[in-house]
């Protein structure tokens, strides 16, 4: 298994057919692997060697793309470097596994100066934008028109193919360590999973250095489909994007799809050609969902569950459990796939009864190498051969698989239970709402109590009055938030995941919160 | 990728669903899980260790599955023997691959002597029928009701996992080594690429000891299906169970198809369940499969060419190439999988064009890790890191993979081509004929000659003139045969192909052919 395979049979099968759309650009995929094949032998001209990491950094592009197979095609394993990050963070990443050549686009320029000064070993910098080429950097497109093609290295199997560095809340990054059969068999794993047809248009909205939107290339690529690129999530340009590819496919976060759907242009743009909308990173609202299917009924809606350690996915659920009779499993994360197996562990590892919350462990194929240069990490994550997710779930009688983020999530107030979603949900069906979540907070009185934060849509305005009256007519008061805030914006991972803990730490600083 | 995983899955997900269903006899995931684990340990004890062969003889069946997933489970490698061929066919590919272990049930017993007599090697036999032991077995159902269950050996990635003796038309058979990743992505790759639901219930009819039959195995149990097993293809009881056991997929040749149309109970049994069909060994003709979706309207058809050196599958057709628009590709053995790549080429490994015939090469991670002891044919069969199937075929514009079994079937009288598959698909849409096999033979006039060999239903007759007639109809005359024979059955392969050059052979032997 070598995830350069597509481009053989690309080039084989579907030399005219269009390989990726961005801006202006089309390439077919005869021409993505003659560009592959000779950046790669650039790579290597330039000194990269086999097992060398090389990264990428940049917005999402045909050239992100093109890179990450020439690595691979050259023998290299990719550091795909995450764009939200400080210098001092990226520093650490490309430090970490001793990554000496990046490329970069131009909108990272700056961060070439510090990354310079923290990087010693950082030699090569190949400029991948649409300029020209500044100083001490090797231009990517003259790389590409006066190399010799390279022969592809073949990596397969146990071989390194990508280092992805995990955000990681606390402590130092981790680079997660996965193998070309780990990438090979997840997409395969995921794709039997989704069934989606071959040769499908594809959007790429989603962040490619993170894995969840690069799963989707992996996904696509051994199709022979086209990959529509657009270099950052944008609703109106996403639409637009749709609407002119004719886009069957694509993968999101629930919050993305919120702002598309609430966009002016929503009604404006043709859709008719979307069918599958896969989304991960967090679990879909029920209001959001209704809104989606009445909106969108020409779509399947998956959600994907995994981690990067994980290759990405090993649970999906299903469009079954999107609509009508499957409902009643919306809150779920799915089903394992083929090839993954879950179990819910307790602290000693062993299995705990159905239904009864632990920690989520998975085995399979897609299961990472280990963590870079942290043995004592990996063993420990990878104990008994599974690994330890570090996310609390449980398993129905119906082997469904829920994460309870809810655990972490769930307030304690005057000794009641309330569970964050519960209440999101309710406040999420006011109109003038846009995003929300909903975190427990100190309270001299109750303990915690439950406070609400909030992104309103553009000229909306919302009394804490309003909601509250709101929130009563729907669930219990002691659920109903007994305090509330407006924001412009929410915290966001570079995945696009709402950073609760972010919200919640300005509240707690110094003090210690009781864990469901 | 470990063969084995999907019954820790099964265990874990599915404990209570049906995994087996064989005569009366169902068993749950947990049971079969369970039985498996205590019959590896038996194995292990009767001296099976790591890498060893053990052989399997014997109908389908429950304990078939058992056996190989036990074998596999205790760290052993498969040698699934051909039930239709000689005891000294059996001794050689027992021999070879120093087989010392044996499974056999009841309808195989008489073979038990002379294997002994010609396998010194052979030293357990396990008696896996339904009566009692005979003297010098061991017994099956003591051996899992009195051993300790073994831990999974886990072997998997490029460990080997199965021999398959291929029948060979000439020389001696070989052993094709498949390792655990070959025939776990293999399955996954035709799962993909044929989508059905996880879960499904499924019909084994055709013989597990070929990859053709096993495969369906290795596809359905990572969904966690319901295996339905009968010992061998048998029309009125295959109607009987699919209706019984409301059957959803399976896979079958199209001549078994034929069968299951042409017979009396097709009307009475209720088959609205089936939904899936794939078929192998052959193409499928025209007037077959109109029948067939006349007459099973709610079934996707799909077929499946590969080879057992490729585990088996490359090349898939999809349902939409057998209905009304998408017919013109009926012909095609299909596209390539997700994860094989397909090349034709010349005698001297080069790309022939598009249109042009020549030899089916593929690479991927279904490849075989070679034959058996025999490292000069492995390596001339894998030269350049390509399966070389020695069969003819082309790629037409579109990427459809023909197999032109043509080449060697093409009939040139008094100067003219004539393709068999052509006058046998006339041929078969006389209501009298149930086979139809067309061949050159030699002829002093024309050099050869179209020759007709027939099977017909039941109470029918048809004289040479009536099927000249019928033929001069449609075709041009030096296209119907010039000469045809009437028999009760034609000579089958395991795997259930119609074996022409024996059909051939007998009017040719002594005389040099002229070959396309």
């Amino acid at each position: 298994m070598h995830l350069t395979q597509p481009l053989h049979k690309g080039r084989r099968e579907r030399p005219d057919a269009l390989a990726c759309v961005y801006a202006e650009r089309g390439r077919s995929y005869a021409e993505l692997v003659s560009r592959v094949a000779r950046l790669a032998g650039a790579l290597q001209r330039l000194g990269l060697e086999t097992g060398d990491r090389a990264g990428l950094l940049g917005l999402n592009s045909d050239r992100y793309i093109e890179g990450l197979y020439a690595i691979l095609w050259a023998g290299g394993v990719v550091n795909p470097v995450n764009t939200r990050w400080a210098s001092a963070e990226m520093a650490y990443s490309l430090n970490d596994c001793e990554t000496r050549l990046l490329l970069v686009d131009d909108n990272f320029l700056d961060f070439l100066e510090p990354l310079r000064a923290k990087c010693p070993a950082l030699e090569t910098i190949v400029y991948m934008g649409e300029g020209e080429a500044p100083t001490g950097t090797v231009d990517y497109e003259t790389l590409v028109a006066e190399s010799a093609p390279a022969e592809d290295a073949l990596r397969s199997g146990d071989d390194l193919a990508a280092i992805f560095y995990t955000g990681g809340t606390t402590g130092a990054p981790k680079g997660v360590m996965l193998s070309h059969a780990n990438l090979y068999a997840d997409a395969l794993g995921t794709v039997a999973a989704t069934p989606r047809p071959a040769r499908a248009v594809c959007l790429h909205a989603a962040p490619l250095f993170h894995i969840g939107g690069l799963g989707l290339v992996f996904q696509l690529m051994p199709r022979l489909g086209t990959h529509v690129i657009m270099p950052g999530f944008e609703p109106a340009a996403m639409l637009e994007l749709i609407e002119r590819e004719r886009v069957q496919e694509t993968f999101l976060v629930p919050t993305m799809l919120r702002l598309l759907l609430d966009h002016e242009d929503f009604g404006k743009r043709d859709l008719s050609s979307l069918r599958y909308m896969i989304y991960g990173a967090s679990p879909m609202d029920a209001a959001l969902m209704d809104r989606a299917l009445e909106r969108l009924p020409g779509v399947d809606f998956m959600q994907a569950y995994g981690m990067t350690e994980l290759s990405p996915v090993v649970v999906v659920l299903p469009p079954e459990n999107h609509a009508a009779e499957g409902r009643a499993k919306l809150a779920a994360a799915g089903l394992p796939i083929n090839i993954a197996e879950i179990r819910i562990v307790d602290d000693e590892d062993n299995d705990v009864p159905t239904g009864t919350v632990g920690e989520i462990a998975a085995r399979g194929p897609m299961v990472m190498r280990g963590y870079w240069n942290k043995p004592e990490q990996s063993a420990e994550a990878l104990r008994g051969g599974w690994m330890h997710t570090g996310d609390a779930g449980y398993v129905d009688e119906d082997g469904y698989v829920y994460v309870v983020d809810r655990i972490k999530d769930m307030i304690v107030t005057g000794g009641e239970n309330v569970y964050s979603a519960e209440v999101e949900d309710v406040i999420l069906r006011l109109p003038q709402v846009a995003q929300c979540a909903v975190i427990g907070v100190p309270d001299e009185q109750w303990g915690e109590r439950v406070h609400a934060v909030l992104v309103l849509h553009e000229g909306e305005s919302l009394s804490h009055e309003d909601l509250v009256a709101h929130c009563r007519g729907l669930i219990g008061a002691y659920k109903s938030p007994r305090s509330s805030e407006v924001r412009h914006e929410m915290p966001m991972s570079g995945a696009g995941k709402l950073l609760k803990y972010k919200l919640r730490d300005a509240f707690w600083e110094g003090r210690s919160r009781r864990i469901g």
